[in-house]
């Protein structure tokens, strides 16, 4: 039974990604959570999450069990209280995530959104905030790992900051690789998680809390197990997690950082990515995949294409043949259009991509083949 | 740096907990959330969990990315309306952990507590249902890993049974050991996690819910990634995990079962488990160190001790002095008393027992030599 998911594929996926076999084997070991040197690691990499976003003078760094998500959850329901005005500015599939966690979570909130292959637009964002006054806090992605398009997180912080307005960003995707900055863009939360571009395993994300907006926490989040600021206080305590923490996930997070600083921080990474995604969009369009985002707007992170008009080309089938050589890449996450998307991120090299875009190559020949054409030409 | 925290201690503790080596290497593979081969994989925890319950026919598996206590939490809220009102057991600090997640989430709440040393009285919670008939639910710990004592599953299941009440068990430190059939006992909940008596690593909790349950539980839960409805109706649209699942931990819990189902199932493993605390106890009483509990309800999970009255002897010197010696025990979690805790649990064998017991006299003897005595005898 085990051998039918054993050989294990490349994945060019939003995440979990393929990760370096070091990174995995740091997760040979078990740990007492509460013994000192489980302690020492988990300071040690809240250390470093603050050192990537240069944050270590301005914010805490908020280890939380679970994915993304749970940590958008734990940021919105700790920070947001009851006279709160949540803008929310939307272009994919995440942005509208946090949309249904602020709508589960009652916030007061307005959404103002782009089509998918629009970046964020920081004037339509300063007119929203003089039009409407009542707004306190704008959350909103900064790369859609939907579409891979990439905002512009420093022009909406300047406009955010410029109106006195605390905003939340889902870094989900970026932190680690895109630059960021906290001591000179104004961020009250910063959200990511292990698995994206720091390249750690899935199981533990993280909330970079501005240090002057904890003490609001206190109180807020109806959850207890989703508290930031009941979990950042049992850090200052005694450096320890509340609840049970996945040990290994951390050990593999405090690897995964040591191969950051090898590759010389997320300027070295982002350049790594961007050759991936250089090679990757060209490669795919001379196969006739046409690029979903306009080159200005495309992240290096990931990637979404309309497949060509091929008779009989099922996504589907795609895939599958594409699985079958070794290769995980996911369908799109767009609303209106049936798409794919390839990462760049991960530990994936320029050969990766190659090889890849072969394989894609003999795909786009054994697929219509291995079904009978559905179309008439 | 790392130096200081390889060299791996063996773990007598409530969890996380020494493993098998071949359990930590399954976790060196990655795999795509949404491939196929995790999907199986997935399907095959969740079968093997109902398995160990004997709840296949009766309940679904939904397991949940966090702690333990993220599972008590998302129980808790996805399964009480406004109209319940939930009856609390309570010996020890897990009792009270639920009744600080009802409290959280506002749920009405009634609690019964005994002391740390007293199994929960089933005559009692009979009382108790009689003389208040708007409860509608009870939860309780079947193990309190606080104190180590076991509680009475069967009797207080029959209990509830003939009052036609639901019940809400954290199983989190006995399923896995303790037998529980859930063809037999009517429970509607058992909550547990991958890394106790499944000897899975931390970062994955589940829930066995009742089939018949699961319809009452849509649109219940106020926070998204908790709400056990949506959790479980991912799960039946496409095998797949609403978010991010901990990829490494759901292949380490699989090849987990492997070694439960090598060892006889809960009956084996709980016969090692069994010898183990026999060991201990006996082993600790000859050192001078009193067990909390009556045998008739020590657990064979974990046992707290009081320890000796020797001048100068100090918990922490003795948790330290284990430490260096390669044992990691934790302090006791009762709520008057300063004691220690040694759990038997994990991939722990009779000569570890006995190579910790040696390791406990050496540090009782260089304990006091290594600081002043501070009484006067």
């Amino acid at each position: 039974m085990v051998e039918s998911y054993y050989g294990d594929p490349l994945l060019l996926c939003p995440g979990p990604l393929s990760t370096r076999r070091e990174v995995r084997q740091a997760m040979e070991r078990d740990f007492g959570s509460r013994d000192e040197a489980f302690i020492a690691l988990t300071r040690r990499v809240q250390d470093r999450l603050l050192q990537v976003a240069n944050a270590a003078q301005t914010h805490a760094a908020i280890p939380l069990q679970g994915s993304g998500t749970f940590a958008v959850e734990a940021a919105l329901s700790s920070l947001l209280g009851p006279n709160d005005h949540l803008l929310i500015l939307e272009n994919g599939a995440y942005g509208r995530r946090i949309e249904t966690v602020a709508a589960r979570l009652g916030i007061q909130r307005t959404v103002l959104r782009v089509a998918e292959n629009e970046p964020l637009d920081p004037a339509e964002l300063s007119k929203e905030l003089k039009r409407d006054t009542t707004i306190t806090r704008i959350a909103f992605v900064h790369c859609e790992t939907s579409s891979g398009i990439l905002n512009p997180l420093e022009a909406i912080a300047d406009v955010a900051t410029r109106h006195g307005k605390s905003l939340i960003v889902d870094a989900m995707s970026s932190f680690g690789a895109l630059p960021i900055d906290l001591t000179k863009l104004r961020i009250e939360a910063l959200i990511s998680s292990a698995n994206k571009c720091l390249e750690g395993v899935p199981g533990l994300s993280f909330v970079l809390v501005d240090r002057n907006a904890i003490p609001s926490m206190e109180g807020r989040c109806p959850s207890l197990v989703l508290d930031l600021y009941a979990q950042w206080a049992g850090f200052e305590a005694d450096g320890q997690w509340r609840f049970t923490p996945p040990v290994q996930v951390v050990a593999a997070l405090d690897r995964a950082l040591d191969f950051l600083e090898e590759e010389g921080g997320p300027a070295g990474r982002l350049k790594r990515y961007t050759a991936n995604r250089d090679l990757l969009v060209v490669g795919m369009e001379r196969l006739g995949f046409t690029p979903f985002l306009d080159p200005s707007c495309q992240s290096p992170i990931i990637a979404s294409f309309i497949p060509p008009q091929i008779n009989g080309f099922r996504l589907a089938d795609f895939h599958a043949q594409l699985r079958k050589r070794g290769f995980v890449i996911y369908p799109g996450k767009l609303t209106a259009i049936d798409s794919l998307r390839v990462g760049c991120i991960g530990h994936v090299r320029q050969e990766d991509i190659r090889n890849f875009l072969c394989a894609a190559e003999d795909c786009l020949v054994a697929v219509p083949l291995s079904h009978p054409v559905e179309g008439v030409n």
